[in-house]
C-alpha cells in the first residue's frame, strides 16, 4: 500500500464504541475511575477497533526502520556511522535490546533498511527497502528530495499494511540511525516552533561542546525557509523518520493501535500528524524518553505516555515495555466482572 | 515460618553481584545508562539473588490479604463493610481486577482472610487465617492488641515462606479491606511525622465532607501517644496491613524480590522497614497510587515507583502491571549481546 492510499483510507475512531467502553468501566467491580490510565487506554482501544470490549492487541509487530544521516559530518555524536549497520546486524542476530524486549512482549521484529549508508547483506527478518544510502548533511542543505521523502513514507505505509495482512493487531515503532536525534530535534522544532536549544538533547550521551555543536547544527537547518510538512521532512528529516511517519499512518489506516517509542518515533508522529491529523487517535505514547524533544512533541500532540523510566535507547525499546499495559487495558474490559455480576453491594 | 524467624533470617543484599550487574550494563550493546530505570532494577535483582545476571523473577505469586476495619463506624467511606467479603468471593471466582491482571502477568493469586468481619466459606485459593473478625475502631482506641498484630505478621511471613517453598521467585503484595486507606493514612502519618491532612486521600472516591471526617478520624487516632513500630501498628493499623508487613519481610528473608503495590502495601512496607530496615532493599515499588499517603511513604522510603498511571484500586493491581518491567530488567542482563560480542564499534 502506498502512503497516499493509507491517508485516503484513514477514518475517524469510533465514538460509539468509546462511549460503550467508558460506560462499561463504570459498571465493573471497582470504584469508578480506579484503574486510571488503564481505563483511558481501554476506551481508546475500543474506539480504534470499533467494538466494545476491544480485542486484545496481539499479535504484535515491532518494525525497526534504519537509516544513516549525512549530518554526522558536523560531529554531532561520537559514535561512527558504521554502528547503524552493525546494529542492524545485531537486530538480525537477535541480541540487541529491541530483540530481548520484543521476545518478552511476544512481538515479532521486522528490520527495514530504508537508508543505511552501506549495502547490507540479506538476512532473515531484514527488508531491503533502501531509498538512498543515507541522507545528505541537513546542516548544509536539504536532507533529501521531496520525492525521496515520499518514497520513504511509502516504505513505512507498506510495511504496516503487510504486517496487518500478516495478522498483526498491534504495531510498535522502532528506529536505528546514528545521528537521528539531531534530525528528530530539527523536525520537532520546525513543526512546533520551539527553539533548537529547547528540543536538542544528548542522544547517546554527548558532552557539552558536542551538544552546543548539535544545537547550532539544528539552528542552521531551521534557518532554511521551508513550508509544508512534506517539504520540512525532506529538508531536515531522516529516511527512517519518514518511514516511521508512513508506518504510523499505515497502521491507523488499518485501524490497528500503534504504540509509539521515543523522540525519533515522535518526530515521525509529528510529521504523520501534520500530514494526516486523524492518525494520532490510533496511537498510544509508549514512554517519555529523556530527550527534551520527546516531551515537546508529546505536549504538542496532547499525549501522556504510559511509562517514564529515564530511557533514551530508541530501537522501539520503550514502546515494547508499554505493550503489556496496552494489552492489560483490553483485558480489563473483556474479562472483569461487573459489580452486579460479582454480587457486590454498591455504595451506601 | 514465624515473623520473628523471618526477621532473624534477613541478610543484606549482595553488593558484589550488584557491582557485576552495573559493570555488565556498561558493556552491553547500547550507550551507557540508555535503559534508565531498567538498569537500576536489574542491579537490584542481582543484589537480591546474589548472582549476575539475576534469574528471571518467576513464577510470580500475588497474595491478597483481606481484613475489615472497625473505623467504618465513623463514616469514612460510602462502601458498606460486606463489600470486603464480597470482593474476596470475586477474587476466588477469578473476575476481579487482580485476577485479570494476575493472569496477564502469569501470576498465581492467593487470597488470605486475615481479618474479614464475617466467617467465609472455604474456597480454592483462599487461606483462612483470621486473627480476629475485623479491627476495633481506631478512632476510639487501639485497632488491635500487640499480640494480634504479631499474629497477623506471622500470617504474612508464613504465606511468603510457603509461596517460596512452592516455587515462587517473585512476590506481589495485594490487599482488600473497606476502610483500609484510613488505617494506611494513620500508619504513614505516625511513622513519618506528617500531618493527617497530608497523608489522607479519597480512597474509593469520597466527597469533601467525608474526606474532612476521615482526616479528623486520623487525627484522633494519632493523638494517642504510642511508641515502637509494633505498638503503632496495633494502635492505628489493620490486620491485612500487618500481614503485608510480615509478607514483605518473609519475601526479603527468602531473598525473593517483592513488588509493592499502592498506599495500603506501602503502609505495610513502612511498618516492615521500621521493624527490619534491610527488607526495603528486596522491594521494588510497582506504582504510584493517587493516594497522597503513597507519595509520602515512597519519599520517606527513598523509592521511585516504576509506574504512575493514576491508579487507586489496590488489590495488587498496580504492582502486577509492573511485573513485566521487573522481569524485563533481568532479561536485559541475561540475553543482550555486549558491544564486543555484537561487533559494534565503540565511540570515536
Amino acid at each position: 500500500m502506498s502512503f497516499g492510499a493509507a491517508v485516503a483510507g484513514l477514518t475517524a475512531p469510533d465514538a460509539t464504541a468509546a462511549a460503550e467502553a467508558a460506560a462499561l468501566h463504570d459498571r465493573l467491580a471497582k470504584p469508578r475511575g480506579a484503574l486510571g490510565r488503564l481505563e483511558t487506554v481501554g476506551v481508546r482501544l475500543a474506539a480504534i477497533a470499533g467494538v466494545c470490549p476491544p480485542p486484545v492487541p496481539a499479535p504484535v509487530v515491532v518494525a525497526v526502520f534504519a537509516g544513516d544521516h549525512g549530518v554526522l559530518a558536523e560531529g554531532v555524536t561520537p559514535w561512527p556511522q558504521e554502528v547503524t549497520a552493525q546494529m542492524v546486524a545485531a537486530f538480525c542476530d537477535g541480541g540487541a535490546a529491541v530483540n530481548v524486549l520484543a521476545r518478552h512482549a511476544g512481538a515479532a521484529v521486522i528490520v527495514v533498511d530504508v537508508g543505511v549508508a552501506t549495502d547490507l547483506p540479506s538476512a532473515p527478518g531484514l527488508l531491503l527497502r533502501k531509498v538512498r544510502p543515507g541522507t545528505a548533511n541537513l546542516a548544509a542543505g536539504p536532507a533529501m528530495t521531496v520525492d525521496e521523502a515520499r518514497q520513504a513514507l511509502d516504505v513505512g505505509a507498506s510495511v504496516a499494511a503487510h504486517a496487518v495482512v500478516g495478522g498483526a493487531r498491534c504495531l510498535v515503532t522502532g528506529d536505528m540511525g546514528i545521528g537521528n536525534t539531531t534530525a528528530s530535534a530539527a523536525l520537532i522544532a520546525a513543526l512546533t516552533g520551539r527553539s533548537a536549544a529547547e528540543v536538542t538533547g544528548r542522544g547517546t550521551g554527548i558532552d557539552d561542546p558536542t551538544w552546543q555543536r548539535k544545537v547550532s547544527v539544528v539552528e542552521r537547518a531551521l534557518a532554511r525557509s521551508v513550508s509544508g510538512p512534506l517539504e520540512v521532512l525532506a529538508s531536515v528529516g531522516g529516511l527512517e523518520i519518514a518511514a516511521l511517519a508512513g508506518f504510523i499512518i499505515g497502521g491507523a489506516s488499518a485501524r490497528v493501535p500503534v504504540v509509539v517509542d521515543g523522540v525519533v518515533a515522535l518526530a515521525g508522529l509529528m510529521v504523520a500528524a501534520a500530514l494526516a491529523p486523524a492518525c494520532v487517535d490510533f496511537c498510544v505514547a509508549g514512554h517519555r524518553s529523556t530527550e527534551p524533544g520527546a516531551t515537546v512533541a508529546l505536549e504538542h500532540l496532547g499525549m501522556d505516555p504510559l511509562l517514564d523510566l529515564g530511557m533514551r535507547l530508541g530501537e522501539g525499546t520503550g514502546a515494547l515495555l508499554a505493550v503489556p499495559l496496552v494489552q492489560a487495558a483490553s483485558k480489563v474490559l473483556r474479562e472483569m466482572a461487573t459489580l452486579d455480576g460479582a454480587g457486590v453491594t454498591g455504595k451506601g
